[in-house]
């Protein structure tokens, strides 16, 4: 330990702020909701977006299954209290993200229009981008990336979102896409001039 | 939506790896896990340190009792369940800002020997950096900052860490700062000096 390093180090009292964070970063903070059924194509927008974000150098980071079923949220099962806290501590992660100065993908099913709101409600001004991923049941069954359609319709899985279970569209997302007309790269481009419009990013 | 842009991008699948981030950010991600009897120094160290990273280009961010205990973890007490269950949603929190590729720093008390060992278990090889603020107790009952120890003695808060429960210190943390001989700055340089040496910040 030397003095003279330790003197020159500021004192600072309290966190760094989310806006020393996005000068470092050279962006703005953001949660990118995506919302749909069971193979609408959430989860590969979200990545494809994520992708083209870093290669751009900006710091993008996605909240799916993957990372959260198995990690947050392994104690939580699929009943409706369930999935309610599922997607409350998925926005309140997305918010400690958001407050890094992160574009932050989040990509779940979340088909309850209030769970959904209250995620909303945990940020502030055009942090939270909601994006419908509408893309129509029979493609999502037909696509079936993970084999969960036929067992639905089989009865091997009960409350299954669009088969046994509700799926809530969004009132006012601030982007909807349809993967059945657009590919994910044409989607990414949308969300990113999206992104720039709002002044998240740079032209 | 141009063609252009959209062919510019490059296709991939799943998540943008640790390592893209980390090259982008050009340091790697860490879990530095402050612990430590209330007063002890956790916060205003894991402050100092964090501004000291963002003044250098580093991305750091610190979860604390602000940002954690009124939003992921406000559903939880203060029984011995919940403590233990606020300390594993931290270290899975944790977790994915490391993978993100972030300089994490966490400042909670985390009195019990378990739950610390469990949060280690989350990590792998040297990103979790386990931190004992070991300053004496009578120190910490002097400053008193929260004006916590002088209701705990009264009687008025029941189960208060290092008066009437028990504090664990850690078995082998990897470093051991006592606040009542070394500044905040004096420790972030000790913290920053190790961060060098094992590789996660440039020197």
């Amino acid at each position: 330990m030397t003095d003279t390093k330790a003197t020159n180090i500021t004192w600072h009292e309290g966190h760094v702020s989310r806006e020393e964070r996005e000068t470092l970063l050279k962006q703005k903070g953001a949660l990118i909701w995506f919302t749909g059924l069971s193979g609408s194509g959430k989860s590969t927008i979200a990545f494809t977006l994520e992708h083209a974000l870093v290669e751009q150098g900006y710091m993008a980071y996605c909240l799916d299954g993957d990372n959260i079923r198995h990690g947050l949220n392994k104690n939580l099962g699929f009943s409706p209290e369930d999935r309610t806290e599922n997607i409350r501590r998925i926005a309140e992660v997305g918010k400690l993200f958001v407050d890094a100065g992160i574009v932050t993908c989040t990509a779940f099913i979340s088909p309850y229009r209030d769970d959904r709101n209250a995620a909303r409600e945990v940020f502030e001004g055009n942090d939270f981008i909601e994006i419908f991923v509408d893309t129509p049941l029979d493609v999502c069954e037909e696509r079936d990336p993970k084999g969960l359609y036929k067992k639905a319709r089989a009865g091997e899985i009960k409350g299954f979102t669009g088969i046994d279970a509700p799926y809530e569209a969004p009132d006012k997302p601030e982007l909807v896409i349809d993967t059945s007309k657009c590919s994910p790269q044409e989607a990414s481009v949308t969300i990113i001039e999206y992104l720039e419009k709002i002044g998240k990013i740079a032209k």
